[in-house]
């Protein structure tokens, strides 16, 4: 009974405090967005530079396939050898001086400038992420087709959770599927309406990048404005699995690099369905194709930016399905991120994609430990989907804020132990030791009280006793009280009414304005 | 929608090799016990080495209060100095000295010698442990105190669980939790009537060591059988911080370390309570504290085992109350891994110390960060805590089935990609793309199906369509049909009927005959 004795002990001086009364505002000094990841390395370098030669090795003797015309153009002339089964060859010194020339960093633009990131180094943000299709319903516990008032309302969510520092798409608006062109200015609309951080959009056909331009330029009243400071990402996977290219997306990438913006791509191979079994083997593969696409964006644009978005996906292979949850995920995406630091690309993994279909202790642990992974090997982008769910089939309210708690504990993970004199703070355990015996008053506690320590915003950490007393909520429930305070409350006016009015009478917009405001009963 | 587009179509692609129907057991080929760890170094050389200059300031300027006579009765003669304050002084030199001379690893016997583990280097292993003093109930959701009864059930369902390597004593039996040396003889029974894993219990009183190692020869019949292949660790909290011995705990690290047994102790201040607010200034304390014990156990005894127990723990400092579940105790747990690898100690870690009151969502993403930032850091015996809630108040049945599947997670990340020219598939990869254009069919698949990859027992990866179909459940209710599916039918006999009968006839035994049978209506 020693150790419980010891604790109960504590959580005794615990009271004392308490007694004290320090309520203090949850606000987090305590983590910084961008803080550096890389400490955990899950690859040697000789495994590395295996990975590597190996990618090279295919990209030169393999080629990818489907070399779209746009590509080929600009190839050919820089030494890419197209073969008789027309597969593209990448020489293997072409493909280093391109990976040399690429952008190391860029600035990930925000509506407003103070949700900017410096995407460099091994700086890490999360990112939401996914097209799902589905929400998940709080009170039926069942999945329904996404709409577009649905993402608004994540963007807003999204607006006040302090660790998602990236607004990507996280689904679909599903009414829209089948008409791409309204689908694209719809998504812009919306998110640009819920948040003003950097925001991504999927961008399946290479003519809506100008009418996004214009609507962004639009939005700004300013003809150029958008091009001058980008503050939307453009997406999307230009490679179909194994080593071929996507037609629609690849022309996206090309359109991206010609414009000078910076190109968002995911490319997922399934190891044991469209990538090899073997875990080695699927990163060769994966990286080869992701490099590729940085060949492409580098041809078209000497120094052009990518996200360096390659995402090995895993199989449960007694099914064949995607399985985004699972300690392979961990591991590969983690391998990812490091191997990517290591040639100093600008590393774009995926995490908490957990195959749970509700916010359970499995979608917990999965998202815990990929995310975890993710961050500490040093992923620059982490698209840790926050309220993924499913195998990203879809989206809860309620799980991107339990989410965003989880990555501001990754985040204090991350940011490590500071060692200095101050904090080994030998004069106060020498104080404590001779004084009072305890550190509960101690001038320094409270000092560090907001700078060493974050605290959740709606993780419980209540007595037993409390929580009995309280109505036993699990943090699901902690977390839709939440979710409708914010969505009933939340209804910022991101885009004013002149450049509202200026949108509406250019563009389809779908919207409906009594959803934008308070009080229309919808949360 | 191009990534999603990607992904369904990949999910087609399973259907496909659902239909060719590979039904496989789920069985561990793909993790194994004592993988190494180590790959994840949260400080810097410099801040370990002022971490350990700190600690060993402390011990030679503040010393350790308390010091008992057992203690002193080897500590003046080794060196150690007891100013007029009663504080005894460790010298630098000697407790560098002590440090080199203590072993560095040792063999952790089980009842089956099958299940003994090499406890050495960065290998990682995972253990119940806490002590706790309630059962979270499935189906009231309520706390009840821990009986002998659900000890003995707690150790059969850690028999079964395949990532649970050591079974420490994961709570109390509370109905005689006021008779130490009755409840001690029937925790030591209880354990080994469960299991045949290597055990633990913790020891509150000296004097019932020699009542312990009688028990344990009588089991065996075979007098100083114990001692030859001790097969139960004695463990306690030796320390009261800041800086202080506990009387009783430290004496039985004195008799422990006398008998020539591993001691296991868990030194646990708690930062901004029992040890400073600042992280750093916590690992430098703690850090002396449990030097203090290892230096007793080697004055003692030159060369003893000490399984190096250093757990900061951590204040909520709103209330003072202990968060077990933060990624603040994360950080500090990883960091003592790393610590305690660096001078060759064998690391003793805690993880999975949720602060949640159910197995929810919270409970799945604290135990998911604090585990894995404790086995990627390298702790040679992660407390993983399968099972505990609460902050270390109560045990689930259910938790200790998720969390077996969460370590599973856990140690395949642990175990890392194997990058050789056979995995890196160069050949594999040129069959698919020039064949059928996809790996589900290819002999390497099915090769690696069950060494590359590890399959949970409980966690969920049905489509949402089937989940939906079949009942919703979260992984409580799935974890916990096994739950009921393992103790009412595991009912091992690893304490066959004469040994039963020498124990019963010498020792107080309270676990009911009919309750270790099947049948008895229990579950």
């Amino acid at each position: 009974m020693g150790k419980v004795a010891r604790i109960r002990g504590r959580r005794a001086g615990g009271s004392r405090a308490k007694r004290a009364a320090r309520s203090v505002a949850t606000v987090s000094e305590a983590v910084s967005k961008g803080q550096p990841g890389g400490l955990y390395k899950p690859l040697s370098d000789a495994d590395i530079q295996r990975i590597h030669g190996a990618a090279l090795h295919l990209l030169e003797n393999v080629g990818i396939g489907n070399p779209i015309p746009e590509i080929l153009h600009y190839a050919l002339p820089a030494g890419c050898l197209l073969g008789e089964d027309q597969r593209l060859r990448f020489p293997r010194s072409l493909v280093e001086d391109l990976i040399a020339q690429s952008a190391t960093s860029y600035v990930m633009h925000a509506p407003d400038p103070a949700h900017s990131l410096e995407i460099s180094g091994q700086r890490v943000y999360f990112a939401t992420s996914g097209e799902a299709v589905s929400i998940f319903d709080y009170d039926s516990r069942s999945y329904r087709p996404s709409k577009l008032v649905d993402l608004y309302d994540a963007a807003r969510l999204a607006d006040t959770l302090d660790h998602i520092h990236n607004f990507g798409q996280p689904f679909i608006a599903t009414e829209y599927s089948q008409e791409l062109y309204l689908h694209n200015i719809n998504i812009a609309y919306a998110e640009l309406a819920g948040t003003r951080k950097p925001l991504s959009l999927g961008i399946a056909e290479v003519e809506h990048i100008d009418s996004l331009i214009n609507f962004y330029d639009t939005y700004l009243g300013k003809e150029g404005g958008f091009l001058e400071r980008p503050f939307c990402i453009f997406g999307g996977c230009p490679i179909v699995s194994p080593l071929r290219f996507a037609r629609e997306n690849a022309e996206v990438l090309v359109k991206v690099a010609e414009l000078g913006l910076t190109a968002d791509i995911a490319v997922a191979p399934q190891a044991g369905a469209t990538s090899p079994a073997a875990l080695a083997g699927t990163l060769a593969q994966c990286f080869a194709e992701t490099l590729a696409c940085l060949a492409v964006v580098n041809m078209v644009r000497p120094g052009s930016a990518i996200d360096f978005g390659m995402w090995p996906f895993v199989s449960d292979l007694r099914t064949g399905s995607f399985s985004g949850g699972s300690g392979e995920e961990a591991l590969l995406m983690a391998a990812t991120a490091q191997l990517c630091n290591y040639y100093g690309l600008i590393s774009s993994v995926a995490s908490g994609m957990t195959d749970s279909k509700c916010m359970d202790a499995q979608a917990g642990y999965e998202k815990g430990i990929t995310t975890t992974a993710a961050a500490l090997a040093g992923g620059n982008l982490i698209s840790s989907y926050p309220g993924i769910l499913g195998s990203l089939i879809g989206q809860s309210f309620e799980g991107m804020v339990i989410d965003n708690d989880m990555i501001g504990s990754i985040q204090r993970l991350l940011r490590g132990v500071e060692v200095n004199d101050e904090t080994l703070s030998l004069e106060v355990i020498e104080q404590a030791v001779h004084g009072v015996g305890h550190y509960l008053n101690h001038p320094q506690t409270l000092d560090v009280m907001q700078s060493e320590f974050l605290y959740p915003t709606v993780a419980d950490r209540r007595t037993p006793g409390a929580w009995e007393a309280e109505g036993r909520e699990d943090i699901v429930a902690l977390a839709h009280e939440k979710v409708k305070n914010v969505l009933s409350s939340h209804y910022p006016v991101y885009i004013d009414t002149a450049a509202d009015a200026r949108l509406r009478e250019k563009f389809p917009i779908r919207l409906d304005k009594k959803d934008m405001q308070a009080g229309n009963g919808r949360w």
